[in-house]
């Protein structure tokens, strides 16, 4: 018998609502990834998804005893919640993984970035422990992410014999980022890591840049990349046994699990008439110009701003294409708690304003910004695109290059930066170029709007079978076969 | 005979005045760097230095053809001077090999940028022009800095038959941020630089930074970094004959020339009687209270906001040295017509009169800061010092870690960041620190203040030796000499 599975993350399949009379109920979340896993999860017997309660209803429901079957969920205290998950995972780990720090005044790990570490780790604990308790003799585990860097460390020492997979949806910082981090907060984000038998990438890129940070000396021990005989990336360690000696070598395999679109579900998705009634809306607004599009979150990483500067290069250099296309982007706000992401949205809608006034006539509007989250919208969108720009200056792997082939009726020329985990597999058929080189990025634009339709859509094909090749399920499952290796 | 010695240098060791009857006269500058290259030049017969004319009096002089024996100046555009020298070479060349990009938005690599490149490719030939035309057969030519990187590629082509040296002042960009340049630009960057038979720099981290970056496979050609028998550093190439075959191999050096100070002409500059009186001065504004001294321009890479935070940290921490402790911040405004720089140099007044509001008393004001660019006061202060805080993030060499060890009476401890060029010399007697682990520069703080004054005087010793072992005419010498190796 298979043993069993457990799956730990921050955020769980479900949330719960509490009603004006107090009563709980449940909802199952959305998105791919988490019900592709759910479903891949409910055909484990005895799989458990442990996550954090992320809301009072979430609380109320542990504290009343209420759950799903599968699904623990624990009730974290709410400040020191917040000083992990934003302030250390979203603040400092995100910022570190994408580089994103404007360097001469950020980051600062001063007294204050201590006292939100230490949550960090007691949160990390919080998990471990539920996952060791709840796990049987021989499990596996599926740790998510960079919110659990050290579940794996913590959970090793508690349950050697469980076998422990960490998995990362955001890049890896280079060394370079990684080393600014204060020296023993390096060394436990990496040990933490290390505790996994195999921890997973999106990319390659990812995968070698934490083997390369991976590759340390410290008082936990020593460690150092390796690349065994049949090709595969790993870390061997040992752990410093404190009195100058040190423990048994221990392998953790770097893997690569590029995560795809599950085609049938996102297809199903993209024709319920709530879609087509978008889709009939945006063709009329756009009125049988060539659009490009972008779907982000209104994220550092995401590039918007150059986006935008590349389009209005486009436009300056290109003037062939004035009143003859419009700019669909889809920048819905994100974490405008943080004074920087507040500033960032404000500078996008700036730049379209002036984007608009410099080149907009009577007829004819060449950016439409939208900041409402509607994924029908987006799915609308998706199908009708000509050109698809996707430029984000450091991406785990950036889905919205993966799912758009997918949907797209016509056929779409994607504008894919080097540095989105996706240009891995959809570099042969996407126009590739360098996020913060906005000239190339303006002539790729004019590029794909050259494009002959023939091309398009054979280069459209092309991707939507690379977009496809490892969708949820099978990513999962790939993952736990490794653990069985 | 040893053949002739050429420097090539944005700035030469002279400049111009015009009086107001219109007579020019010229001026030597100072600085310990261009006096001990000047004295060095004037013993090698023939040699010239190539310089860029700077201001309105240098252009008036090579118009009326005045010029002093052994330089050379040149004539260049204003406009286009401007877009080289400010618009690339300090802005996107400065930046790219410090890291000082606040990512998310900058660098952008536009048309504009496109425009000002073809003007620094100019102002690059314009020195090699010079250089082709001035040079004996088999002669040798120092190129210096980044302001220059493409002169020993175009020379090379001109004039295949002469010794050509680089060396770079700055850090050199770790593969992550030279990446971020246009791909064409970055490989004009490295084949410029590869024309030279020998690139130097201050310290290994930068020369294997190099090594790593030029290592490349574009359609100039084909580099790879090697380590030959000797241990010595290089990198082997071969340029791109156009029709598919490559030209003979050849082999850059990198090399490491750390610069060091002139200990002599240090100390007797620090006892002048002017440097004298400011001592006087700045004993009577402390009144025996310890000192804490950081002397540095107000530049982006010199980290004088988290060092302000950092003592913060230590009165907050260890209020033992509340009223007890000074600190001397001398930061005198830098290229205040960028606004990144006037916004970083009004955040530093405004932190150190926080700092001052909240710990500040009667009798003791916590931080004195001196934006005033004052030699005599900034050997005062080095003489004076009881700690030195050189915190840069990123930094070529940083003179005053050495500087202050030279002329210091009682003994200073130095707390030195990893990311100065100087680490790699001073890291053994130096309290080292993480430029971004404010609360561990505080520690830092805290040890040297606390530092027995007979270690201190030891280990300043130690200092002052290592700071003085490669003084500027020795450091120019040994790079003659690996041009003739």
């Amino acid at each position: 018998m298979a043993s069993q599975v457990l799956v730990a993350a921050n955020r769980g399949p479900l949330s719960y609502a509490l009603s004006d009379d107090r009563t709980l109920s449940a909802r199952r979340g959305g998105g791919g990834l988490v019900s592709g896993l759910s479903a891949a999860l409910a055909e484990q017997p005895g799989a458990l998804w442990i996550c954090a309660a992320l809301s009072d209803a979430d609380r109320e429901a542990v504290r009343r005893d209420v759950s799903e079957p599968g699904v623990r969920m624990l009730d974290i205290d709410p400040t020191m919640y917040d000083d992990a998950y934003n302030g250390i995972a979203n603040s400092v780990l995100w910022f570190t993984h994408h580089h994103l720090y404007d360097v001469p005044r950020e980051p600062v790990f001063d007294a204050e970035f201590r006292r939100r570490w230490a949550s960090y780790v007691a949160y990390n604990e919080a998990f471990t422990r539920a996952l060791a308790e709840e796990a049987a003799q021989g499990a596996r585990v599926l740790v998510q992410d960079y919110h659990l860097a050290l579940v794996p460390g913590q959970l090793r020492q508690l349950r050697p014999d469980l076998r422990i997979a960490h998995f990362t949806h955001t890049p890896w910082a280079s060394r370079e980022f990684l080393d600014m981090l204060p020296e023993d907060v390096r060394s436990q984000l990496v040990w933490g890591m290390l505790g996994a038998d195999v921890v997973g990438f999106h990319t390659w890129m990812w995968a070698a840049n934490f083997a390369s940070g991976a590759t340390i000396e410290d008082e936990r021990g020593i460690a150092q990349a390796s690349f065994p005989k049949d090709g595969r990336c790993g870390v061997d360690h040992r752990r410093s046994a404190g009195d100058g000696r040190y423990g048994v070598k221990r392998v953790t395999s770097v893997d690569v699990f590029a995560l795809g679109v599950d085609a049938d579900e996102l297809r199903a998705l993209a024709h319920r008439p709530e879609v087509d009634a978008k889709l009939a809306e945006l063709r009329a607004e756009v009125a049988g110009r060539r659009t490009i599009a972008r779907v982000d979150r209104t994220e550092l990483s995401k590039n918007i701003l150059r986006g935008l500067l590349a389009y209005r290069e486009l436009l300056a250099v290109h003037p062939e294409w004035r009143g003859e296309v419009v700019h669909l982007a889809s920048a819905y706000p994100s974490r405008q708690d943080l004074k920087v992401y507040r500033d960032y949205t404000a500078a996008v809608s700036e730049l379209a304003a002036e984007i608009n006034a410099e080149f907009g006539t009577k007829d004819w509007q060449p950016v439409l910004v939208s900041v409402k989250d509607d994924f029908a919208r987006s799915l609308a969108v998706y199908r009708m695109a000509d050109v698809a720009l996707v430029n984000p200056v450091r991406d785990g792997m950036n889905l919205v290059a993966k799912e758009i082939p997918v949907v797209s009726e016509a056929g779409c020329a994607v504008v894919l930066s080097t540095g989105a985990g996706a240009y891995e597999e959809l570099r042969e058929d996407a126009l590739t170029v360098n996020p913060y080189d906005v000239s190339a990025t303006a002539e790729a634009l004019h590029a794909a709007l050259s494009m002959p339709a023939a091309e398009r859509a054979e280069r459209t094909k092309r991707l939507a079978a690379a977009a496809t090749a490892l969708p949820p399920a099978a990513w999962f499952t790939a993952q736990l076969a490794a653990l069985e290796a």
